[in-house]
């Protein structure tokens, strides 16, 4: 097959009139589908139930001997500190269980640096005028809505199979002390499905702010999410960080959310000791504590860290066969006529599917017609705005098989009709 | 026996004697007590344990048919706010179920008011220079602390039998635009176990702020925490607000820290359907939804409001016996000396002792040194200065009966000393 950019006018018009005639069939066919959202499937939390059948009296002591059930132990349970820090390769003391949403923790990490200040920070952010974040791109959505909320400027990075691009973070970070942040997935990132490589990570760990309260918000949302067996090794940032004497510059995040429940799993932040020690101190005013009950369940559910892992691997058999469908799909409808290009992940909950520049608004669009929702075209980017509107987030995890090939199909063609929208053959 | 203050100083120096006898006896006795916390006691956290060994199927399933495991419903489980909104007279609409500290809700709500503003108001708290709470007292130690944190000054207001002196409130609310809020515990307040008089309610609701942003913090946090049959009763301030036309003016708060776990159950926060839209729209940016398995576990645990005020009534049952520990020793021991005075609630989690002037810390001193932890003194008076230095809290649900008994004995020997050293015994 011809790629679409080899193609005479007449040939494209051809393959138009036959593209739009299947998605007339396709869109007749009245399905609604959804590949719109990261969440898991319901095969997926049932893998967890286990963990609500736990024997009530198992879960409401700790370890040291206090009531779980009451108030206190404000940076959680111990035990669950430990099996957190044993998976993120930090110890017990450099974390803090609050609540069961990550995104939470960082909206209140941002908060409180907005109005309170940071660790070794001189003011508060919010008494230093107009700030910015760095925003590597394509990114996750909701980590540029906090930003937009309350009006932090957000800079564009161009992120690559490596990481964001380090010169620009660098140069940005290093000369400009109203750069206050920057958000990271780094491994297996939202959309694109890229870890960072150990270069990336050391050059994080290298940097020199001109703010003297900067942070890197390392959202570390898909540590053991790898469902192929071909894990991505992504360098301890801490570790780094200890070479370079530059450990209270990072606030790493996680959650079980996609391990355990979305609605009721556990979420993590972990930093340096006086970064843990600074950040209890404003937490104690917040809350006298998260729930404790809930945390036991996780350490009596999984035990260690490789009780997570394990449990993992069952989430990958659920996982695995969709990404194989939205990929075989790819390489089979787009790939042969070079309109796009994708990462192939070995984890995380994402493909970014990369058109020509100009197609990802007008193929969301024609997807949408025939019943297919997308995340919205633009969404992985700041404010909304895809510079060269070429960026789709295709999100397999929810839809089942079945439902997914469909939603491909549809995908596919609705593709291949933006792109040739694009080329010049009108709709 | 004779009040301290028609004694002679020779009585004054036998009663000071035979006190100071009986308080080394109990020092030497080296018991270790603690009063200090309003925490329930483990066979409170005992009667919700069947809620933990509820069937798993149970609580996954939201009445709508979502999926309580996965993301959304950020305002919460539909059932759960029906329930809570049955508890607090008010409809589903009005509550947003969140996380499990109703703390935490208030610290959010005040910190969206200070970087983002409320509905209704121009601007954000924090663009607006320096701020005022009002601050019944003696009152909550953590309510104070959030507004210390964030530097908003805390002006005293008197609280008395029928609520906080609205004559002062109203002045100060109606003159001042930097007045934005007001704590208050309305339902057997902490710690003096005061409920509001309906007149106070409606004169709550009749405010006509200064401030186009001004809040009333509603914290109803004993809501249904009666432990001898007569329950107090408190107006609904939204009932008041709907004839007055200032629904928009009050957030209130609850949660079942005291009725299930302290550690692991829900928190609510109530509102007008205005607030509720807007503070909706806020906290969609801070988290994708709360723990909802933990919601339908409430659900299923109580059913509907009855099935709480059922609960209830088991704590009661455990509670009144410390109550009644408390003020029985209060009766026969300080009584009689005329030094002291305080209020016999009939629900909630404390006893305020209102002492001689200068005599507060002195008798928390005397405690400390001799093993029984209180709360501090001043801790009820926002940056922990007591005026008077003469509150004290007691909090009498953590201990059993017997430790009570033996910290009561203790106390009461002590409140004498103090007593007796402001009226001028040398110690």
């Amino acid at each position: 097959m011809k790629s679409y950019i080899d193609m005479t006018a007449a040939e494209r018009e051809a393959e138009y009139a036959a593209a739009a005639e299947k998605y007339a069939a396709l869109k007749a066919g009245g399905k609604a589908l959804d590949m719109s959202r990261g969440k898991p499937n319901a095969a997926q939390l049932d893998l967890t139930m286990p963990m609500l059948a736990l024997d009530p009296a198992s879960v409401t002591r700790t370890a040291k001997g206090t009531d779980a059930r009451n108030y206190g132990d404000l940076a959680g349970v111990e035990e669950c500190r430990a099996l957190f820090a044993g998976l993120l390769g930090v110890e017990a003391k450099n974390v803090i269980v609050g609540g069961q949403s990550s995104l939470e923790l960082m909206y209140g990490a941002i908060t409180k640096a907005l109005l309170l200040g940071v660790y070794g920070g001189s003011r508060p952010w919010g008494q230093q005028g107009a700030l910015k974040f760095l925003c590597p791109v394509p990114g996750y959505d909701r980590h540029f809505a906090i930003c937009q909320q309350f009006g932090i400027e957000m800079i564009n990075v161009p992120l690559g199979p490596e990481g964001p691009d380090m010169d620009m973070v660098k140069k940005l970070v290093e000369s400009d002390p109203q750069v206050k942040g920057i958000w990271c997935v780094p491994k297996y990132s939202n959309p694109s499905g890229f870890t960072y490589s150990d270069e990336t990570v050391r050059a994080f760990a290298a940097l020199k702010p001109a703010a003297d309260d900067f942070r890197i918000f390392w959202d570390n949302a898909y540590a053991v999410h790898c469902f192929d067996g071909q894990d991505d090794k992504l360098l301890n940032i801490f570790d780094a960080c200890r070479e370079a004497g530059s450990e209270d510059m990072v606030y790493e995040f996680a959650s079980t959310s996609k391990i355990t429940f979305a609605g009721g799993g556990v979420a993590v932040m972990a930093a340096s000791e006086a970064n843990v020690k600074f950040l209890l101190k404003q937490l104690g005013i917040q809350t006298i504590g998260y729930d404790k009950v809930n945390q036991l369940r996780h350490v009596k559910f999984f035990g260690s860290p490789e009780g997570i892992l394990a449990h993992m691997q069952k989430h990958a058999a659920i996982v695995k066969p969709k990404f194989d469908c939205v990929l075989e799909n790819l390489d089979a409808e787009i790939a042969p006529r070079g309109i796009a290009s994708w990462h192939r992940p070995h984890g995380g909950y994402f493909v970014a599917y990369e058109g020509m520049p100009g197609t990802a608004t007008r193929c969301v669009q024609l997807c949408k017609e025939a019943g297919l929702v997308l995340t919205g075209a633009g969404a992985p980017y700041p404010y909304g705005k895809d510079p060269e509107d070429k960026t789709i987030r295709i999100a397999p995890t929810y839809p089942d098989v079945a439902e997914l090939a469909a939603a491909m199909e549809l995908f596919c063609v609705a593709a291949r009709m933006a792109a040739l929208e694009a080329l010049g053959v009108k709709a």
